[in-house]
């Protein structure tokens, strides 16, 4: 034991440009603490201080309070002298106190999740001591009863020892303040100040029956020890598991000299940035207050001034302020402390060169003295994520694989959609809200069924379709809407899914609406919408808005189209998108798809005269009936396909044959019945009867996919027969094509092959027809347990695999998408479920099937192509893993292509160690 | 190529009391061709012959025809010489013609799907001389017309140069009887046929172009041809796919010498058995007829007459003939040739000696000469089965493994259900028929309600509940009925699981029947049965009686007693049944499960006043509300839990927390829901809109199993009680228990340690307020892919993994078994599945999970008890499969534990050759 206490270095110090740690030590130091020693060693004026390594923190949870306090209390004792000198003050000196700090600092930022104690070394005598040395009794004996606070709760927990959700000391000082009239904590005298720091200390000996201790030793161990037990809350365990941190990693302390911006006018405290958050200009920005503490700045009870004199002025004008009262009331510290600026603005610079990364600096100003508390990277929006990488590759500081490395291809998504103009959008307030089922806005005017959007959309009106849910029904008028907003559903909902791989704004679940349809109106707090009348909405937000609010479409141009680039260069996997029409087709080609990895035909059937041909098809009695149909919608669908083709030509096209069961495709209202009865000339009992029969307990693994085409076949015949001679006569234009078919819900090598029979048989009749051959692919989608468990065997006669990860995840956790809004909201909430498996994929279970599937496929087939269509195929988390899995190609809606292509990149250059 | 032709035997020659193959030798001879050489060495007069090897087939599909007639041509031509040696006859000669047959003959039999050609030799010439030899000129052209019919059809295949499904020689037979006005082919005399063996030829020339071959060598020659290419037909492709044969194992061809049972009084034909097929009765037995072909013996035109004197008088008695008639009639053989008789009966005897088992043997007399044609095992009843086992062991003709290994475990079914008495039945007439869902007879009064049938039951009555089909809302009707009828429905429909589970008579989709439940009627063939009319049902074979057929009772008392303790002794798997209610606990017992492996604890709720608070506590509205509910429930599981434990003293009981998903629970029918809308005085709307709520898309992937435990903590905690108080009452009584919780539809480890935190809470307060302790075991099911791809997690903290083969099924293939019937019958029909997963487990896919989650579990927790409580537990394929996972034990319908111990000592003997 003697041995480790002088072999093992518990404590770093850092204080007048030298630092025992540096930035790379953020696993011993933390981010923050190994950040605080970087800076120092760089020169800048940091707090003096030190930081007991995260090796302590688990040290501590195994030897307990008492040997840890034994094994730190030299270097401790010795990091504080290590302060005082610096400082020119003494911990538990009266006559020049100084105060400390204690924060708490991981490896990674875990935002709120751990404890800070601050004034630490104030009791009865010292708070005198603070007063006479700086002369403001009221700062004096507000830090003290701050720090009574903060002790309270985060050492003594005293909220621990009562009921009920109210902080004890805020019920306290809520009392007071009403007794004495006044409203914020600011008008309270010293006098009132002091007793309050009375009645919290009472309050503390009665809840806990222990006295708020005086002694300023006991109050800075206790402090670290707080910091240490805290990584161990219940919070901090969650936060650690949703965010895959190690137990072990533990936390750091920092303790670190108390530095205050609220000492008087020479004092002040500020947060600014190397270039701007929300646009990624590069111009140096922040805001400060005088005479305040830090916490002042965000509180918004004052407003913060503009650091820069540039910044003040544009502020000005967007606040209304005269230039005269911009001076006088918010003048920028530019103006009001020239040669503080001037060193804060060569201290900026000399951060962002030193990090190579826009960086985020908290400040303080103490009677003259400026003191920098914390820099990190920045937080930004996918704007200035995208701009700030690019300039600084522009400006050398970083290179390609840095910025894509960088990139959080989430944010790009922000970049991607049409957005509503700024300055209508501050304005608008929102009448509704729901969820963000599907990015971007859009403004048109309400209808409430799919036929009368068409009707609408077709006089060359924009329309909102606005449904209680939506069903397969309702397809066409989706596509002729701008947007889709429901009362029901939730982020998976026919509507949410639907719309997303239109990459049509959607919002889902908007409770509050009371949707009407028979008298067409939507009322919502009383107000009654009808048809006809304009609403906007924020697919990315939520928010619906009465009116017309202009929108401003996505392009990838600029920055993004370099950025979108990069990754390309630096990516193992292809992006293909996912697309059922040529209008979407041409929107992924401009996202930059390199082919069509998904197109559903089934959408194929839902507009006009086709949905009709399609019912006949189904309520065919036999096989002739059946085959007189099909033959009406073979036309149609060639068409379809040469339309989709040709808007590709050289990209491969991945066309699946019919998938979902036809009873989707039959009317459910009786009025609809009744009419399609009338149409087909056949008895309305007989039609709601065959309608009945269809129906099926549990659709989702019902008559199906392959299961269609392998009972009937004709089915099948028709769509080959369609892609092919699409494909032929593009070729007779001297189009160049790559179709490739494929067979939807596999689950087991017979039932491909029968299929591939039937698709060899019509495309060999084809070719004898036309004497002319083309080349095409067939494989299978991977989306049934079963599929990817015999997928050597599959391999052997499928070309391609595409896994569908929709429903391999519901098969593969026997979760139905349309019923686990009833579980699953709960089961993340209660981390039985780190995240919702239908958004990320899950790796632990389907992620085993996807992987084996791979490899089991390319065991047979060593050149086997693998993709995957799912919507996971634009999350970035799933591309990553994708990537690791070795696909080809990941697919996605066509509006996040680019974010796919990042994640791709990503992936690929995290996967190795450049050399 | 010359040094192979020597080198290489192709031929094996049988005749005169030797032989060169042996029974040893199927693989390269055959069963057939290696039985005959065998009865040949063993000193039985059979037909001399030879055997072309399975290996010349392999040859021949690699060579082609000129080849293989090279390599064969010198041993084929001695194994002609040598047959004509014996018979005293020569192939192709006038005066003294000699017939030869040609049959194929495979490894393992293949019933039906080869070819055979009879009276090859005949020509135009041959056929004189046949007459002069015979002195029978209708027997030589009757022979002359089959051969030409059988040698157009197999050789020369005219049935493909037509379209239509009628033979043509059926065809052109049809036309000439009905020119002649006969209706039997018999009535046709020799001039007829020389008429039709005319027509015969010419029809052959017009429609192929070739000439009836009139060589007796290339007569020969084609057929052996035949035959071999008769291994590729595609219907011997899809028998050998389906019973796992493999390709190259090919048929062998046996030429043998025609002996004829038809050329007068002192010539027979017959084919007899060593014991009784029936009823296993060791006493020889058969049927035979003079002056006739082996197949007029099964044709069923002339009565066949019995072979020994006892069976005749028998025969007589039942057949209600007079000993008078009979002796005149229908002679025994052992009064009509009694020196032939006793030849017969001394072969018999040795046969069964040497083959140690019961022998089925054909045999002819050709004027006054008796040959045998074939010997194999006799197939059987599974009465006789087990009685035939049991009495050779006993008789020491084979050992305990020997016999255990022959047993078709699926045929002690038979034994095992109630059966209607034999007599009644056979003058029975069926008003319906429908599928054979669960297999016993019941009669009872026809009801058509759930409640009715507890009505009538409750009055003493012996009732069948008819229904279109049921739901889990009928549970308590089906409980109280004697058997279950449904119009709609599968053979895995609500109705058939259920019953199955009961072990209760079912017949599911009796299309004919018309139930208007409304009016209380069921019609059928017009004719209207009501509320109360007697009916019988015969739940083996699906046919409907009217009026009351008298029962038997099944046990396991005498043979089949003896057979399942010897299967005992030799397994290595226990078996356990699932049973939900203490009377079926007590079935269980008696079959001989030693433990309960499922017993599912929502049937329970079902019952009179407790659906009522099954029913407030899904409708309440918060937590509070279900306490309430839950807090009515709890003294009746408790009792429930009681029972069975009781009556399962000693053994495991598993007992699955609340399984489905709660709708099921709720009325549907408008009536019901007034009536509990009222009885729970709230309003029906409130309540149909709770239960429109409820209702989901894919119930079986939804809101259900441990989800409900996940959501409503509260369930789980009052049906852990109901478990824990109910061992601890047991345990006051002395009464040891050994509880089992098994938490359902587990997909994750949260997820289980969710709920054993719940159960451990729960059991450890009743404990503490019991102040003694009891032992318990919590553990899973398996059936989400999930929870058998991360079962090395789950096992972590499950004792024991009882794999749901049923819902593991459904998932793996994403086949919802309530909707598979829209396609599974045609996957099966088609083979594009072997068998219907959801009766035999899918080894290939459902396998390989169960396999994965049985080591990855063990990899964990090596002590980990395994075992399978889906349908397939009790069926012995899939029983096999279970013991070479390495499971613990599986757990069946009460009525298969027999069958299921038989298997598992089947798997466990075949498994590894006994030194």
């Amino acid at each position: 034991m003697e041995e480790q206490e002088i072999s093992v270095k518990r404590v770093y110090r850092f204080g007048n440009n030298s630092a025992d740690g540096n930035t790379d030590m953020k696993p011993l130091l933390g981010g923050k603490g190994a950040n605080l020693a970087e800076m120092t060693r760089i020169g800048l004026p940091v707090p003096p201080g030190f930081t007991i390594t995260t090796d302590v923190c688990t040290e501590y949870h195994t030897l307990g309070k008492e040997q840890i306090k034994k094994l730190l209390r030299a270097e401790v004792r010795e990091g504080v002298k290590f302060i005082e000198e610096i400082m020119g003050a003494e911990y538990g000196n009266m006559d020049s106190p100084l105060l400390l700090s204690v924060r708490s600092g991981a490896r990674d930022s875990m935002p709120g999740m751990m404890d800070t104690v601050l004034d630490i070394g104030l009791n009865d005598e010292m708070v005198e001591g603070l007063s006479k040395k700086s002369g403001k009794p009221h700062f004096a004996w507000d830090s003290y009863r701050r720090f009574i606070q903060m002790y309270g709760n985060v050492v003594m927990k005293v909220n621990n020892y009562r009921s009920g959700d109210k902080d004890l000391f805020e019920e306290i000082l809520e009392e007071v303040k009403s007794s004495k009239g006044v409203e914020t904590d600011q008008e309270l005298t010293t006098e009132d100040l002091k007793g309050l720091v009375d009645r919290y200390k009472q309050a503390i000996l009665e809840l806990t029956e222990i006295e708020f201790p005086q002694d300023p030793v006991t109050q800075i161990w206790n402090s670290i020890i707080a910091v240490f037990e805290s990584w161990h809350t219940p919070r901090a365990i969650v936060y650690r598991r949703l965010n895959n941190i190690p137990e072990e990693w533990g936390t750091a302390v920092n303790v670190q000299a108390m530095v205050y911006g609220n000492m008087g006018r020479s004092s002040a405290s500020g947060v600014c940035f190397t270039r701007d958050a929300a646009t990624g200009e590069n111009i140096f920005n922040g805001e400060y207050l005088i005479d305040a503490q830090g916490e002042d700045v965000v509180a918004g009870i004052r407003t913060p001034h503009q650091i820069s004199l540039e910044g003040s002025r544009r502020w000005a004008a967007l606040a209304k302020v005269s230039e005269e009262e911009r001076k006088k009331s918010y003048a920028s510290l530019e103006e009001s402390m020239p040669s503080l600026y001037q060193e804060l603005l060569s201290i900026q610079q000399n951060l962002e060169d030193h990090f190579r990364n826009m960086q985020d600096i908290e400040f303080t100003i103490e009677e003259g003295k400026l003191w920098i508390l914390q820099t990190r990277n920045g937080k930004r929006t996918g704007e200035a994520m995208v701009r700030i990488g690019i300039e600084m590759l522009d400006e050398g500081m970083i290179d390609a694989p840095t910025l894509i490395k960088r990139i959080d291809p989430n944010k790009i998504e922000e970049l991607l959609h049409p957005v509503f103009d700024k300055e209508e959008l501050a304005s608008a307030v929102p009448i509704a809200k729901g969820l963000p089922a599907s990015p971007g806005a859009a403004s048109g005017r309400i209808v409430f069924y799919s036929d009368d959007a068409l009707e609408w959309k077709n006089k060359g009106e924009q329309i909102i379709l606005v449904r209680v849910e939506t069903s397969p029904e309702d397809l066409a008028g989706m596509d002729a809407a701008e947007g889709i907003l429901t009362s029901r559903g939730g982020m998976t909902s026919h509507a949410a899914v639907v719309a997303r791989g239109m990459g049509k704004c959607c919002i889902s679940g908007a409770g509050a609406l009371i949707v009407d349809s028979e008298k067409r109106t939507m009322t919502t707090d009383g107000q009654v919408y009808r048809e006809g009348d304009w609403i906007s909405m924020d697919g990315s937000k939520g928010n619906v808005y009465v009116g017309r609010l202009k929108t401003q479409q996505a392009d990838i141009s600029g920055n993004l189209g370099r950025l979108v680039e990069l990754a390309d260069t630096h990516s193992k996997m292809k992006v293909h998108a996912n697309a059922d029409t040529p209008e979407t087709a041409d929107i992924a080609r401009k996202f930059g798809a390199e082919g069509i990895g998904l197109c559903r035909t089934e959408h194929m059937f839902f507009e006009g005269e086709r949905i009709k041909a399609m019912r006949e098809m189904i309520l065919a009695d036999n096989e002739t009936g059946r085959r007189a149909a099909l033959e009406k919608l073979l036309p149609i669908q060639r068409a379809d396909f040469e339309g989709i083709l040709e808007t590709m030509q050289g990209f491969p096209v991945t066309i699946r044959l019919l998938d979902p069961p036809l009873h989707e495709f039959l009317p459910q209202d009786e009025a609809s019945q009744t009419d399609l009865a009338t149409t087909m000339g056949i008895d309305v009992d007989r039609l709601i009867e065959k309608i009945e029969q269809l129906k099926e307990i549990n659709p989702m693994l019902g008559h199906r996919g392959c299961r269609l085409g392998n009972t009937y076949p004709e089915i099948t015949e028709m769509q080959a027969r369609a892609i092919i001679e699409a494909a032929m006569n593009l070729k007779d234009k001297g189009v160049k094509t790559l179709p490739e078919i494929m067979i939807p819900l596999i689950g087991s090598e017979e039932e491909f092959k029968m299929q591939k029979d039937v698709v060899t048989r019509v495309t060999e009749t084809v070719f004898l027809e036309r004497k002319d051959r083309i080349d095409y692919k067939i494989g299978t989608m991977i989306e049934v347990p079963r599929a990817a468990l015999t997928a050597d065997r599959i391999a052997k006669h499928a070309e391609f695999f595409s896994f569908g990860t929709n429903d391999l995840t519901q098969m593969t956790f026997g979760f139905s998408r349309d019923d686990a809004a009833k579980f699953l909201p709960i089961y993340t909430q209660n981390g039985i479920l780190e995240q919702d498996p239908f958004q990320i994929l899950d790796q632990d279970g389907v992620g085993q099937l996807v992987r084996m599937g791979t490899d089991k496929g390319r065991l047979s087939r060593h050149n086997l192509v693998v993709g995957i269509c799912g919507e996971h195929g634009g999350e970035p988390q799933s591309v990553d893993f994708c990537h690791h899995v070795g696909m080809n190609y990941v697919s996605c809606s066509p509006y996040r292509v680019p974010i796919a292509k990042l994640a791709a990149a990503k992936a690929n250059l995290l996967s190795y160690r450049p050399s």
